[in-house]
């Protein structure tokens, strides 16, 4: 089998072009989910890929799909893609680099005239950022699920706007698009992304070999005192609960994330009642994000976590609740899709290292549906969800390739008889 | 010299009368400073003094003054009194209790046919609270400095309603009252309030006999560290504004106030960004408000934040600033007046303790124009601001016969040739 070269030249042409739909004045990309210039963009996408002789489908959750044929075409597809949503205030790699470069590889294929066992399709799914309608990964969810999460269709974005209006709009914004049903069954599915943090860059390594996506835990710690006097109320009466929450966090920065180099642990949120500068706290809530490889571990910490919360909250006078709002357990990509990636890059010489995936990604739902993989490459400082979101042009081509040669070694281990 | 006994049970029933205007349903009282409910309790208290004979007078601040002559009207008054205005919910006894307790003073003495040498007067501050038009105590502020602070007309409520406008109104509510300048020479002040702590009533003491108002610096520490994505980012690459200040803050209150019973510490906000559960805060802004009754020892409390606060950004990968918002100094009342409101508690055998307001009062600004000294009776649980505040009605009877027999004791000290 041949592993044709991508055109790198292309892609990069392509990433300008996609990067002026919702662009901003700092270089950045503005494209909420399901917005006009989403339209626009899977528009864009739809027309490229008829241009070439890909059919067009999306399902009813708007996840666009273009279908590039195989010999057999009652095979099941092999997937590989990305999104096209972005942050309201994100870059230009996060999702267009996974999902155009999925099109390099089928314009690839086709202008080497490669004939695959069965078809690949390219996926841009819906609403992976999940910044204007909560959650993300909307698409990919709905689609591996192949039911749609209970109430969605009365989620409001900030302007008060539907999700079910706004997902009616963009699927009639493509009306040549084949309509398709949710949760076919699929080969494979390799995604590419941005690692969205800082370790190939750290490591010079060109190509994250992606092991899985860690578990997420998000809990909800609310500490109970007594509103008083920053005056007049010494410290024995005190039932302070930003002293107690203080002490928590402190604590806990302290030591899980030094304990296990694996976990992470981050409060991003944190709210205090009354919040006056001369009134003692009666009230904080603040936010846990939990991460772990491992889920047993992430149980572990969540366990630490109520235990110390309970006993700082007791020695300060104060009661504490904790609840879980929102719980993704860990997922294990396929073991012969990630040898299959990191021969893909070893065969390239380009620096590889093995990884988990630190951010969620559609890839988590589709490991559900069948095997499935990821590819990092780095992006500069580890920044995304930025405007200065920046990956240079050779690592967006390394990474291309890579998807380009893994997807038809795939093809060939999963599809040939 | 004769101390008569105050009537208690008028004392009690305007208690009653006054908490029924801006009264609330859960037994507090709502009487923002300078509202209707404010001018309603202004008229009432005016008509009462006039109905009594004492001359009614209000300066530009809308301080308003009810004097009962003395022999010679030419000698500067004793002023005695309180505050009308209350939080919005704030309790029936919160400056009510030391302006209707000097009402009440006056009373006695015009019942019993007392000649005092000069006149005393009711003071009834406007603003003291604060809540509605920041900052407080600003009746007697403009009034012993003479000056009203730059910009002050323009201050807005949080409907968007003028100070300038509201004050004005409320002076042309009462144009009974004769115009006064400020800042005239006064002879002495003592004020009766409610202590707004637990300390008296923890001991079992009914009057306290305040030595002086503590001091209050706010601080507002800014922590600047690097937005991040809560997943992907490795704790060697964190600079995490929000682990940085729950270690200051937590340090803070593990040593400030264990080491000095005198200070008191107290962060009430706290704000971060950007605020998402998932992402690491790039910067977390805290109030602290700082208190010691002397003001040497708070300039040492804002080295130790200041250094403490530094070192722990450091470490942290984060910058720290520091700003003062707000800085008063610490009040030492008058040694003779504290020892006739001490002398005055202890001639009716009412358990008292000597002791420093940590809470603000118009007395902190009467001590820069005279001789000045508070009373203090407890409340109950040390709250107020609160809709529940309470103070048992022989506690309330004691303070006001303390205020009346420290007054006429100080008059003969003060007034006499």
């Amino acid at each position: 089998m041949t592993f044709p070269v991508i055109d790198g030249g292309r892609l990069l042409a392509r990433l300008d072009a996609f990067a002026a739909i919702g662009g901003t004045p700092a270089g950045g990309v503005n494209r909420p989910a399901l917005s006009v210039e989403d339209r626009a963009a899977r528009a864009l996408l739809a027309g490229l890929g008829a241009a070439r002789g890909f059919s067009v489908f999306q399902d009813a959750a708007a996840n666009l799909f273009l279908r590039r044929a195989g010999a057999d075409n009652d095979r099941p597809p092999f997937l590989i893609g990305s999104h096209l949503d972005s942050q309201p205030t994100g870059g230009r790699f996060d999702g267009a680099l996974g999902t155009l470069a999925a099109l390099e590889v089928l314009e690839t294929l086709e202008d080497n005239g490669i004939v695959t066992a069965g078809p690949i399709e390219l996926v841009a799914w819906t609403n992976e950022e999940g910044s204007r309608f909560s959650p993300g990964a909307f698409g990919s969810q709905v689609h591996a699920t192949g039911a749609f999460p209970s109430g969605w269709q009365d989620t409001l974005d900030g302007n008060g706007i539907r999700l079910a209006d706004e997902l009616a709009a963009t699927l009639a914004a493509l009306p040549e698009a084949i309509e398709r049903p949710l949760g076919r069954p699929v080969t494979g599915y390799i995604e590419l992304h941005i690692e969205q943090g800082p370790l190939l860059e750290r490591q010079g390594a060109l190509i994250g070999v992606v092991e899985g996506i860690q578990g997420t835990r998000w809990l909800e710690v609310t500490i109970a005192g007594q509103v008083a006097h920053a005056g007049t109320t010494p410290l024995a009466a005190r039932r302070d609960a930003m002293a107690v929450a203080a002490a928590i966090i402190a604590r806990l920065q302290a030591t899980v994330m030094p304990a296990d180099a694996d976990a992470r642990l981050t409060v991003g949120r944190l709210t205090l009642a009354p919040g006056a500068v001369n009134v003692i706290p009666g009230e904080v809530t603040f936010s846990i994000d939990l991460r772990h490889p491992n889920g047993d571990q992430i149980d572990r910490l969540e366990t630490e976590v109520a235990a110390l919360a309970t006993e700082i909250a007791s020695s300060g006078g104060c009661r504490v609740s904790i609840r879980r709002s929102m719980d993704v357990a860990p997922a294990r990509f396929d073991d012969r899709l990630i040898d299959i990636v990191q021969g893909a890059a070893e065969k390239r010489a380009f620096p590889s290292r093995r990884m988990f995936s630190g951010a969620f990604h559609d890839a988590l739902f589709m490991a559900r549906l069948g095997p499935a993989a990821m590819i990092f490459v780095p992006c500069r400082d580890g920044l995304s969800h930025n405007e200065t979101e920046f990956v240079e042009p050779h690592q967006v081509i390394a990474g291309a390739q890579v998807l380009c040669d893994a997807t038809l070694e795939a093809m060939r281990v999963f599809q040939s008889r």
